[in-house]
């Protein structure tokens, strides 16, 4: 029929050679493409078992090819019970490794034995949303050569995305996987070995880097849905003793207080949300982690039930406390992007509005839409505030760090109002100051200081100043507090800096914020 | 005390000019970068119904930046359903545009209005699964210039992947959107206006499209979680009166059978499957469109009950049948890339076990851990069958073109065993030829083929032969079967091919398979 020139295919057709210059494809012969698994007829449960991916951790830090000076990342979702940082770093230091950049989402008390590490060059540099306990203290007299670069999680997804930091190798700890890499930091298929709720912080690293190492002391058989990754972004699979303690999800800064002090932070934090103009049917809510700020949510309860208010999400680190307002209706969904106890993780597994979002759908700076920035409240933590509403969640009154960005600046600049509860006081050191040591959220982000001595309202906020005294709260100035302050306890001395510096702190936009100077005596 | 150059921050730090250049970022001013929203202090719920991804659908076309000759794309999952694609090209149409390249998922009857659209210059080309109905007919004769594509929807989603479909927008229709633009197939919020389950194929597109537009007839409250499409991936949301008519989601190649000689075939394909070695406890399958394979599970049920197996996960378009087997506790999971039916839309929403998945993760070919890889079973239909194994699922006997793809050549060469029902002879027509029209899915990828007159196992597989034969099941030769079907009916009369190539049918690997030509008497 044809005699124009044709390429006869390995299914016997005759395709006509313009065709394929004109696609500027080959003509179909089997297997002609080697990135094709040719067909396997092996039972798929036994091939599951035979996956290639399934390596020992050396194996999988061969493969991924990774080289000294290269950056490995990992995540923070079991907090002070992570075992997988130490356990990756110690191995990569008996292979050999040296000059590692390290991009954790956070890092914790749990994470001394880096200072080794970094002594022995291991370690070059470390970008993180935290640290804290030795290590931290280790960094702020000056441990480091490179300064260590402090993300806010909305922060960190977004450098990812963009690529100002270049992920080479991801390790990061599941709950359970299956065969092929499906990952997540629980399972609904029986109970987890370790489980750690949501991995909202992990996915965009498993997007993101160039090769992906899931650690698991949990493989389970495919498929493993729902799941945080998807195998597609998974190279290997190492099965661990234990990928992390549970049990110390909920530790520090996420757990449930009884502090007297807290309570009384947390209700008058409750009494000015609740009359703010922003506690209306179908308003959306944040608590960050720190006791007080966690607590206020038992105090908005109460307040729900009476105006009969329902929100209509709570977001970021999940607590058993939202869980049990969401199972009583009172908050009609749950986005998690990190399970702060074992109730939330237990929650994400069974309760189907409660839904796991990755970091970037947490916080993107750069994204609208982001959740962040659908939130009508935050209510958020503060080691220190200062006279112009900025806040400082990293330093603390001697100048160490002993904390993490997290999603602060995030959430307090994508919320419509964004709280701070924090005393006047602790012990004898002042929370209320004239300059904060480490500015991590800027004060244009800040609208209301909640302290155990009254309000502050930032000038910003006219209307909102309006609403609070009308009901009778206690508003007072900013350098009142201050003033107050200073008068308990005196006047902070100077810090006694060096002139090294050992921490940058970003914005969560990509800027510099503030710096961190080593603290000279110990 | 540091007496280097420094840069004041606009939270009145003082930045070392070293550290801005180390890092390459600037030192932080309030807005310093215009891509971060501004603070906005109304409530979240206003904020949203002003939301400015909300506008008409011409303004979308204009806003996309849409020019002439560039390439838009849909999906199927409301299959003869759809009201998108008409509307959409009609609007299109109106506003002048020309030489549109259109990559929808796949087309089908009720997309016959497309003709005008080809005969007036809008459309230049078409790159689909399928075609059906008037415009298939048209296009088999000759309609169009340029020959239309036709991927597989593993081959579609890796084309767009690595940028061989290089789509600028998509319009994609959603059964429910919020304000910021997360879309899905169903919304767990209330009662959908039109549902069509999984939005497996469009997720894909929203992933890869320069711009994406969704256009529903259902907006919801933020958060609309679950969802199938992240507000991130989303520019653009159209408010129309109807998406789509779900009662025909459920129509030609998806509908129940009640055909005695389906139900035949059916049966038959069970105790072929029953008995092939791969009918084990934890086994997987996949049943694909037509009557007569998607009826197997009916019959497969029974041997589950009776040896008690349990399957570990049923894959692709899912159906009723499918939902029922897994409340019933006998399939463990549903993997569900596009619902064929209201019974498996529903179950999407409300079953915890079942998992929306997007195309790729069904069926990338370039991915060993796609679930179709991890498929033990799959069952296929076919318009004809050839002595080398080769299936045609795409044109009819008459040289016409009137089926799709779909997930056929994906599956078939993805499980450990593929099974095609069809039988000897249609009417009269042999489906059992010596060379298929049109080769959809390489003979390479086909283990057994299903018919009322037996079972033709391919010779690559003689260790099925030999269980099937040991299971006292009618195992003939292929080429008996051919020689019987033209006893019957006699052999099929040459084509009246004209030399104009209207089809290209590629392999899920980026290859040309076969080309269509077109039907020269109408």
């Amino acid at each position: 029929m044809k005699n124009k020139p044709s390429v006869t295919s390995g299914v016997n057709t005759k395709i006509p050679a313009e065709i394929l210059e004109k696609f500027n494809m080959p003509a179909y012969f089997e297997s002609w493409n080697p990135r094709v698994r040719p067909r396997d007829h092996m039972s798929r449960n036994e091939m599951q078992k035979n996956s290639n991916k399934i390596v020992s951790l050396e194996q999988s830090i061969i493969k991924s090819g990774l080289k000294d000076g290269m950056t490995i990342s990992f995540h923070h979702h079991f907090r002070e019970g992570d075992h997988v940082v130490n356990m990756v770093m110690d191995k990569l230091a008996k292979m050999g490794f040296k000059n590692l950049n390290i991009a954790p989402s956070s890092l914790s008390n749990v994470h001394a034995p880096l200072i080794e590490h970094i002594k022995n060059g291991v370690i070059k540099s470390i970008s993180t949303s935290g640290l804290r306990g030795k290590l931290a203290e280790e960094i702020s007299h000056g441990l480091m050569e490179e300064p260590v670069v402090f993300r806010s999680h909305g922060g960190r997804a977004a450098a990812i995305k963009e690529g100002h930091v270049k992920i080479d190798v991801a390790f990061l700890s599941a709950s359970s996987c299956d065969y092929v890499g499906n990952a997540n930091g629980y399972s609904r298929d029986g109970e987890e070995k370790s489980v750690c709720g949501s991995m909202g912080y992990a996915i965009v690293d498993s997007r993101y880097a160039d090769k992906v190492v899931i650690l698991t002391d949990n493989i389970v058989g495919y498929p493993n849905t729902p799941f945080a990754i998807a195998e597609s972004n998974v190279d290997y699979i190492v099965k661990v003793d234990e990928v992390g303690d549970a049990s110390k999800i909920s530790s520090g800064a996420t757990r449930f207080t009884t502090n007297p002090h807290d309570l009384l932070l947390a209700h008058t934090a409750a009494e000015a949300v609740v009359n703010s103009g922003y506690f209306r049917d179908g308003f959306s809510l944040q608590t960050g982690s720190g006791g007080a700020s966690l607590a206020v949510t038992r105090y908005i309860k109460d307040y729900m039930i009476a105006q009969n208010i329902k929100a209509s999400y709570a977001l970021g680190g999940i607590t058993g406390q939202m869980v049990a307002l969401h199972e009583e209706g009172l908050i009609k969904k749950l986005l998690d992007v990190q399970s702060f106890d074992l109730v939330a993780a237990q929650s994400l597994k069974n309760n189907r509005f409660h839904h796991q979002i990755a970091a970037d759908y947490y916080a993107d700076p750069f994204e609208r839409g982001s959740a962040m920035n659908l939130l009508d409240v935050v209510i958020l933590s503060a080691l220190e505030c200062d006279v112009d509403f900025n806040v400082n969640v990293l330093t603390g009154s001697d100048g160490v760090i002993r904390g993490a960005i997290g999603g602060h600046p995030d959430t307090a600049a994508g919320a419509a109002l964004s709280v701070i509860v924090c005393p006047l006081i602790r012990g004898r050191i002042p929370c209320i100051v004239e300059k904060v040591n480490t500015v991590v959220t800027p004060g244009y982000s800040v609208d209301l200081i909640v302290t155990d001595q009254g309000i502050a309202v930032n000038p910003r906020r006219p209307e909102i100043k309006e609403k609070l005294i009308a009901a009778n709260l206690p508003v007072v100035d900013i350098h009142e507090l201050r003033e107050k302050a200073e008068r308990i306890v005196g006047k902070p001395e100077n810090l006694p800096w060096g002139d090294k510096v050992v921490g940058v702190v970003t914005s969560r936009d990509g800027a510099v914020l503030d710096v961190i100077y080593n603290v000279e005596n110990k």
